[in-house]
């Protein structure tokens, strides 16, 4: 697979079947001051040995392609230089604006479908941490076999590791303690699942029929097509507009892209297909992984010492535990403080408690009500 | 009172008899990050105005005498040319290393005496707040005519606002409250009394018969030396000997500075001749004053917003009250903690919870065993 990205015209030239697709939307808000404007989340050092984390996503996408052909990210197009230099031989679509996961993805769909008609794509989100890479590319080969065999969307399902409230489940039929693992069957998912109460993300770890929803699956890009066209007739009808600029040429495609994209329902993949749709299955996965949803997973990345803390860069923690604490320049002192993060890049430090993580977000709408953006 | 330095030669030129003398051996270990090895606490932005705390003292200081005469302020040889710059004016004498204040001022009482045998020397401290600096002047103008009429030292004792165990305090023999405080009575101290227990603490600022001892005091040259002589024999003949080289010349007094002050004891003018000596006195003052102790003592330069945070620089505090937060570049963001000190100078950044601000010596201790002094 070569996908050719004159002016964003993408040519598939041989015959694989199996397309690794990731979605690398994301923004840089949750992790700032780390990531920022122009460096978004999944382009931060926190995958294996020290990647990307779009890399590392990239290569375990593409290791279960089964061929060397590179990844095609659709990201945004305020990212696309840095995303490029993170991923060199990666394919692009830039989206001139984020439209959620349903118009990204279903934007790779169509494209690859053009020239490929039995595409299967292998799609991940760009920004997810994995302890256990070997059997996580396991799992995707497995799901891609699925795909090849039966008529369904087969996710990865993950095993859950605490009462998470953050993520949306998907419910399986059978207890999963019931089921032989090493043989990853594909398991039917009864339904999706939102992201539940503390009480019942409780019940659900404890009764063993709820995976967490990681945003992974394996699809025909034919059969994604028909469920846009099926359940979201108005984004199934401007993807295809954009795609037959596509066949165009380069040029109406980039106006395409320009004038239509922006004009797509928001909505994501999930909301949109998954949870409607009929025949979805999944494999379940005990393979350490992680969203990087927040400066309070980073220890799942990081690791942490005897303390407790996850540090990173030139950083010095007297009478302290679990915190989390960066610095990408300088060094950061902290003593006597403990479930904290304290997070320095360049000229601008953040310090915020681990419970709040998820907070980040008003601090960043505080420094752009103040014209701050120079920080953000 | 001109004092011309050559090198490092003091030559009283006119016949004032009061002298601001200033000591400003501190180190910059208590503020750090923002005070380092080459930026004494002394030298931060923190008096009136923006000033520097050693030009805000040496201003106050020279009112008192009643001239125009600039200040003798004594220094660390390290800290010479940023002092220097702070006070353009000024005279200095430059410690080559620290041996305590008995024998800072103890050299400054030798050279002003060679040169002015009357010599009323108005000594305090570098790094102090003062609110109500015009008080402040006045009860130490009081202290001066106190001294010039009666062979006494003068101290200034602060009335007490908080029970403090970090400061030493003057015992005096009546209850503060039955004395008339706009006359400046000139009140006899008892004692001298150490840094007490909390309890103990509460029970001095109760009974309203202690005042905090700031450091302050004024004294006749002569008197000074005949108690040094007294009290610190090893000290006196240090002096003397230094006093000596001063008459001979510059190349002398430097060389002699060289090689004895570092063999001088190091004692503090408190323990090794306040509490020792007869007839010392001391001048009432509630002029919001306070030690600049540690960053738990900033927010009464800095002052409090609506929710107790003290901030400098470019700053954002959401969600957390009573922090104090100076940032020298870039921005400082902090949610949801409180009081806490958050600290940026350059490449250096200190988180530590105010009622552990006198640890910071640990962060410094434990920056110098890992070899990045860079950062002191």
């Amino acid at each position: 697979l070569t996908l050719a990205l004159g002016k964003q015209h993408i040519i598939v030239e041989d015959t694989a079947v199996r397309h690794a697709v990731i979605l690398a939307g994301g923004g840089g808000t949750r992790l700032w001051p780390l990531s920022h404007r122009q460096l978004p989340k999944q382009l931060l050092p926190f995958g294996a040995g020290g990647k990307t984390l779009l890399a590392a996503a990239a290569q375990r996408a593409c290791a279960a392609t089964g061929t060397s052909a590179p990844a095609l990210v659709v990201t945004g197009a305020g990212f696309l230089q840095a995303t490029k230099l993170a991923l060199p031989n990666a394919r692009f679509i830039a989206e001139p604006c984020a439209r959620n996961t349903a118009a990204a993805i279903g934007l790779a769909a169509v494209i690859l479908h053009q020239q490929d008609p039995d595409a299967i794509m292998i799609a991940t989100p760009a920004d997810q941490h994995v302890s256990n890479e070997v059997e996580f590319i396991a799992r995707l080969q497995r799901a891609a076999e699925v795909v090849e065999q039966r008529d369904v969307i087969c996710t990865l399902g993950i095993v859950p590791t605490r009462p998470e409230t953050g993520f949306g489940y998907l419910q399986i039929t059978d207890r999963l303690s019931t089921i032989n693992q090493p043989s990853m069957t594909a398991l039917e998912v009864e339904r999706f699942v939102e992201k539940p109460s503390q009480q019942i993300a409780k019940e659900y770890v404890a009764g063993g029929k709820h995976l967490w929803n990681a945003g992974i699956f394996v699809v025909r890009a034919a059969r994604l097509i028909a469920d846009i066209k099926r359940f979201l007739p108005e984004l199934s009808a401007g993807l295809a507009a954009i795609g037959d600029a596509h066949q165009r040429g380069p040029e109406a495609f980039e106006s395409a892209l320009a004038e239509i994209f922006p004009t797509l329902p928001s909505i994501s993949i999930d909301h949109g297909v998954m949870e409607k749709t009929t025949g979805v299955v999944t494999i379940a996965a005990d393979v350490g992984w992680d969203d990087i949803g927040s400066w309070a997973s980073i220890p799942s990345v990081l690791g942490k010492d005897a303390n407790g803390n996850s540090c990173a860069g030139n950083v010095l923690v007297i009478d302290g535990s679990d915190n989390v604490v960066v610095s990408e320049r300088g060094v950061i002192t902290v003593l006597g403080v403990s479930n904290i993060a304290v997070i320095r890049r360049g000229d601008a430090v953040l310090v915020i408690p681990l419970d709040r993580a998820q907070d980040v977000k008003q601090v960043v709408e505080q420094l752009q009500a103040r014209g701050l953006n120079k920080y953000l």
